[in-house]
């Protein structure tokens, strides 16, 4: 690895960053050269023989999303796109055998020949019963989740989700909201025999206001596709996620999700200016605006902004797009304590201010992993805390002049130990590398308990310390690297097998400690099915207990995406 | 009048800015200078005689909140804080005379003894009965709205709230909550005889994370008061309202405050990370997150940001706030024709970028108001239109040579016909007049009929145009200006006197143009009691419908700010 620079303190403050080649591929076009590749086969061991080892093709499949998790399967199989056939799936368990103490409810009425007629009619030629194809539908990303759907509906317009809908809802029959299937949490799959909606084809372009980077598109359209448009227009989307080849704006305002540009564009809540969505009962709500201002009424397009297709099928949007980065420039420093990690935060967002776009944290026991067990090089020297700061602005020079200022003090004032600055794409990724296989250098020395949260910034290592403490021989490790401009926080501990001792003396630990300091259980993935029992401990019960008002008023049937979100949701016959 | 610079197309394009002072007083700080001063007093004759003319000091009213209104009253009186008693406000016609038709909902409780003594007990020495001290709290802001309200409650605590909330519910007494009752939509004063719950007396600071930029506050903190606070660690508040001095943060929220920082910092529902508030049967929803990153479960608090009170009373509230920029530079500059303003606009974010803060428009039908009525001097040529931009950044010089690159190219392609460029602050309070004063230029013509909307940029203007077509010989002038960035315009109809003709022929030709074209009928002031009944314009009917029911199982005894917000609200015995 050659970094074009390498500065030790107090020696190297004046160092100038070289210019970026304009339009230069930023990390995320580069990650995503292979997690798009990855994600479009759904892992090919074939495309990816080196990622066949224990444990890293679940790494690779989960460093889609940027995060990490433990998966019981082996994934180092054929995986077909979601919509297509793969034996592979059926070796997933079934969620219902997973989980035998859940019942189906009853009060769902049962596809019948009727039911399937009315769909034909409906939509010809876009009704799948095929249980073949019906598989990938079933079947969640991290294989974790199995639904045995019977039916998938592929609507193209609005109309016709009103239509299933309205129909769903006179029969009582569930229905799963579906975009590209990629959520990490189990929300986008049938648990029972839900039917699928899928807004696959539901991918127009709207409307693009050029002058006011206002993009109105429906809900199927792929995040990828969207940027790609843009492109042409010198816009970006306000987010970017490695699952973006396939991964649908529909979905992603129903997970809410965060992804690499947040710290800079802000999240979906601001940047989403409207909303078209189908309730229950068939009631389009169209409140599909352009406008930045409209202080007309309560706000309902926040409502089905993160709310996992419970209260509505998102069918259309309008999404503020900002004008596209002309520069992207990294930093990669070494830091001697937390406190000097905030220090270095609180610097940099007063010298880069409007071109910051990643702040991120790595602790040493995080380089360890990625230097011992994957050979990557450390370009510093040992350091407590490693930051990877990322600048994305509209002048190339300015930006370079902003980073070196800020760096000048963070040495200056000894925040910042050691340091290196990559200028071109290659370098950049290579660095990039360091704080992305994290988690895949971790799965090579054994099992990794896995927890993605929010925590207030002058708490947020603490519980990285006191986990430490508390699991002291028990494991291997435990580490902590995170979006720090974000305040989430990936805490992670490494045992050689799966521990009762270890998994007793997380949790609830871990979940108590983040309800405690206010944090959030759930960072940007949402609840779904997986974490949808765990909401108490990041909300208190009266907010819980309106959320599923809202959920019994909105679809009284509860025939949206049951089983999800809400610890509590039967049909209104059984309540 | 004097400018730093007055450049010629195609002659001056290589321009440069001089720098600005570091932390020079920016416009909003200069106009607030009077408008505080204004503010606080409620307008003294005797401290702003230059503006006791025909109509203008309703219009430096209404400056104070960027925006400006008719108002039938002349406000050239004395007018108290709005806690104090005022003779003159018993000028104002009770909103129950004013609108006869409107019948008090007598399923609301009366207040009585045990009442009265309930309260005392709860909140020793902070219970208003006095009718003076009443008066200021019963009477709105443009002197349009005025309830008679006998009791006023201040409350410390958020549990006070609570008590206070739960009793009025038992007795199905109706509440209005209030903040600094600088709303321009008469939503924050009684219209009959409700409970007045002032949050005046919540205003502590919480917690501030420096290294983060969040804050957390009790709801009745002033929003000039925080921006102080934030001053010494080199944040600000990312909105910023003429009204500073007196609104508070929690109205801010409640009203879903646009202000001055829109375009650079988003909208509240991006900004605002957590909100506890109190529901209308004294339930604490404690959504105080600090957190950037949250997704378990339903987005509550954007419930209660815009919804006026009507939903639940704000307590507290946390914010992310942005660092401050170092630097402030503006340019006026002239355009042939609306599509070049537009043109203008696309080039002004493609190079400042980040650093845009203002994209402010105005026609010629308004400079020559501003001119001719007000004796401002043009400092272009005669333009169809004129534009103002303002740039605020970590780095005066960058942004000088962002701005710099800028006009060179607009130049360049002739989207910009002529231009200057203030360096000083005297200088860019000078030329923000030309743009501030346009509403008080009109009144001195008399009669202005108002608009304040928001519309999508490709039909931005047209609305004026066509408004100006068919009002003709009617009007002495129909004039357009507002924030092109925000999307917000004031459409304007100036008029010797009130005319029926002409009002026939603004509405609802106005209001419907604004719906066929997705237009918003408040772009940022809300709907209160003076546009509730508009929301149609705006909303679909299912949405309004959904809306209600939301209004309806939140609060189903109709306590909170009643006749607010939803067209048809009835306590629930009633319906």
């Amino acid at each position: 690895m050659q970094m074009s620079h390498v500065f030790h303190h107090p020696l190297c403050c004046k160092l100038l960053l070289s210019r970026f080649a304009k339009n230069a591929p930023i990390l995320s076009s580069l990650t995503n050269c292979v997690s798009q590749q990855a994600y479009r086969h759904r892992i090919h061991s074939s495309a990816l023989p080196q990622f066949c080892q224990k444990g890293a093709s679940a790494s690779l499949l989960s460093t889609l999303h940027g995060h990490r998790y433990v998966s019981p399967i082996n994934s180092c199989t054929t995986r077909h796109n979601s919509n297509e056939a793969s034996s592979d799936t059926h070796k997933v368990q079934l969620t219902s055998e997973r989980f035998p103490q859940l019942k189906r409810n009853d009060s769902y009425g049962r596809l019948n020949e009727a039911d399937i007629e009315y769909f034909v009619k409906l939509l010809p030629g876009r009704v799948v019963s095929d249980e073949d194809e019906l598989e990938g539908a079933n079947t969640d990303w991290m294989y974790l989740a199995r639904g045995s759907s019977k039916l998938m509906l592929k609507p193209k317009t609005t109309q016709e989700v009103s239509e299933i809908l309205a129909y769903c809802n006179s029969r009582c029959l569930a229905v799963t909201p579906q975009g590209g299937n990629t959520g990490l949490v189990g929300g986008s799959v049938p648990v029972f025999d839900e039917i699928v909606l899928s807004t696959s084809l539901m991918n127009d372009i709207i409307h693009l206001d050029k002058a006011s980077g206002i993009l109105v598109c429906q809900a199927g359209c792929i995040l990828e596709s969207l940027s790609t448009y843009l492109e042409d227009h010198d816009l970006i989307m306000p987010l970017d996620l490695g699952a973006k080849g396939s991964c649908q704006i529909g979905g992603n305002i129903s997970t809410n999700a965060g992804g690499l540009r947040l710290l800079r564009y802000g999240s979906l809540r601001g940047n989403v200016l409207g909303i078209e969505a189908v309730l229950a009962d068939g009631t389009i709500i169209d409140c599909l605006s352009t406008l930045r201002k409209d202080n007309t009424g309560y706000d309902l397009k926040n409502l089905f902004i993160g709310s996992e297709g419970t209260l509505g099928v998102v069918t259309a949007v309008s999404i503020q797009c900002p004008p596209k980065p002309k520069a992207v420039n990294l930093a990669f420093l070494g830091c001697s304590s937390y406190e000097n990690v905030l220090a270095t935060y609180s610097e940099c967002k007063n010298n880069c201010a409007e071109i910051l776009s990643a702040f991120e944290m790595m602790d040493l026991q995080s380089m360890k992993f990625v230097t011992t067990n994957l050979g990557l090089s450390n370009p510093l020297g040992e350091c407590p805390f490693y930051v990877v700061v990322e600048t994305s602005g509209s002048d190339a020079q300015h930006d370079e002049e902003k980073l070196n200022k800020f760096l000048e003090v963070v040495m200056e004032q000894q925040y910042v130990m050691d340091g290196t600055i990559a200028t071109e794409p290659s370098k950049i990724y290579a660095l990039w590398q360091l704080r992305e296989r994290i988690n895949e250098s971790m799965m090579k020395s054994g099992v990794v308990y896995k927890y993605d949260i929010s925590l207030p910034l002058d708490v947020y290592y603490d519980v990285v310390i006191e986990t430490r403490q508390r699991l002291g021989d028990n494991v291997l490790g435990v580490v902590g690297y995170g979006h720090i401009g974000d305040g989430n926080l990936h805490l992670n501990a490494v045992a050689p097998t799966l521990n009762k001792t270890v998994s007793d003396l997380l949790e609830p630990f871990v979940y108590e400690w983040t309800a405690k300091h206010k944090g959030s259980i759930s960072a940007e993935h949402g609840l779904g099915f997986n974490k949808r029992n765990y909401i108490y401990y990041s909300k208190s019960d009266a907010a819980v207990e309106l959320m599923a008002l809202m959920k019994a008023k909105m679809d009284p049937k509860c025939i949206l995406n049951p089983y999800k979100t809400i610890p509590v949701c039967k049909p209104a016959s059984k309540q």
